[in-house]
């Protein structure tokens, strides 16, 4: 059976500050750093032996990949970048403290935005310096892949050519292929592979630094789905 | 002009013990993390912007690569990992104390391995548990890509691949190219770039944890040569 290991980062600095996230490259807590090593841990004493990794463009998820690799005695692997990975990009909330964006457009519209299916927050403006286009990463993509802001549907559709153009394939090659990357964009990858419905896939709750292993069929069918724990 | 940005990885732990390491996977010291960091910055405050990375199969210079592009805040940066950049394999020398094993051998016969051109020291035998066919990393590779010994000229000729299938295409599409990696290895490009003899190379001294730019024409042909300081 093959089998696709995924992480969500660990608990980032803004992840302890509450505030929205989003694209915004913050780093690991020292609590993440401990949870990613821990993952790790998991991963090396469930036997698996990853072949070939993802994770995005943002320095949570490719720190908590490269301290689970190092816990593993796997740094040496092949590690892909995508920036399709990236968290759901959060508009113009990036920033700022959940506590206050509630006060200010009330509970009901943030929880709107935050567990609605197809509800994006306010867009970015082009001048904004949260924009990606301002950032070196993404200056030399097209301008109508980046986002200014994402529903949950946004970041499903943005997610699932890396799916099907780089993991799948991967997957074709190598029994084994750990993912590293964030809530929204695993939200993404399980919709796809378990085919949740927009409601199931709202209330899935991945938790941070705890390893999810999914067993595929050479066909990529989903056989088992269980956490390391 | 086109940049190729050199760095020996930091300190190691064994670098500390006075111990040969070669293939050995040893840990940075904390010196070793700090020397990586500055590069970075040196990098970063030099106004360079590489967009590609190569380094070794090898954790001390992985992590120098990974702490340096945290500095220069490019940790999203490709990086291909490739064994052809791993250090001299240094034989049955590795693990072995440089003074026991002058007390050995004698101060001469260490000098010669260590600074000759092509002598290598005394090979590994197959069922040696430091034989590289035993790692993970390299089990996939064929037998006789695996080294048992290596003099520098047998190192020169084990990176000159890498080098021309990998580093020098790189650079036909990217102005500017980081690659960490090792003392030798790095010795290598250096000799395969700068035409140096085998006199010459053996007395060149890389220093750990400085980078090194090296100025190269479209036919990359070296314009310039200098360390970052």
């Amino acid at each position: 059976m093959k089998k696709l290991i995924l992480l969500r980062h660990g608990q980032s600095q803004w992840n302890l500050e509450n505030r929205f996230t989003g694209w915004t490259d913050v780093e690991l807590s020292p609590k993440g750093r401990v949870e990613a090593r821990r993952a790790g841990e998991l991963i090396a004493a469930s036997g698996l032996e990853p072949r070939y990794c993802f994770t995005s463009y943002l320095r949570r998820a490719i720190q908590t990949l490269d301290i689970a690799l190092d816990a593993m005695d796997r740094l040496w692997l092949p590690v892909v970048k995508d920036w399709h990975l990236n968290e759901r990009h959060y508009g113009a909330l990036q920033g700022l403290n959940k506590a206050d964006t509630a006060a200010k457009f009330g509970d009901e519209q943030v929880h709107i935005w935050r567990r609605s299916y197809d509800v994006a927050p306010p867009a970015l403006a082009v001048n904004d310096e949260r924009y990606p286009g301002a950032d070196p990463r993404y200056a030399s993509l097209p301008e109508e892949d980046l986002p200014l802001t994402e529903s949950l549907e946004d970041t499903v559709r943005r997610v699932a050519p890396c799916w099907e153009e780089l993991i799948a394939p991967t997957l074709a090659v190598y029994d084994t292929v750990f993912v590293a990357a964030h809530g929204n964009s695993l939200r993404a990858l399980v919709m796809m592979l378990l085919k949740k419905t927009p409601e199931e896939i709202v209330a899935e709750e991945i938790p941070t630094g705890v390893p999810r292993v999914i067993g595929l069929s050479d066909r990529l069918a989903v056989e088992s789905d269980r956490y390391l724990k």
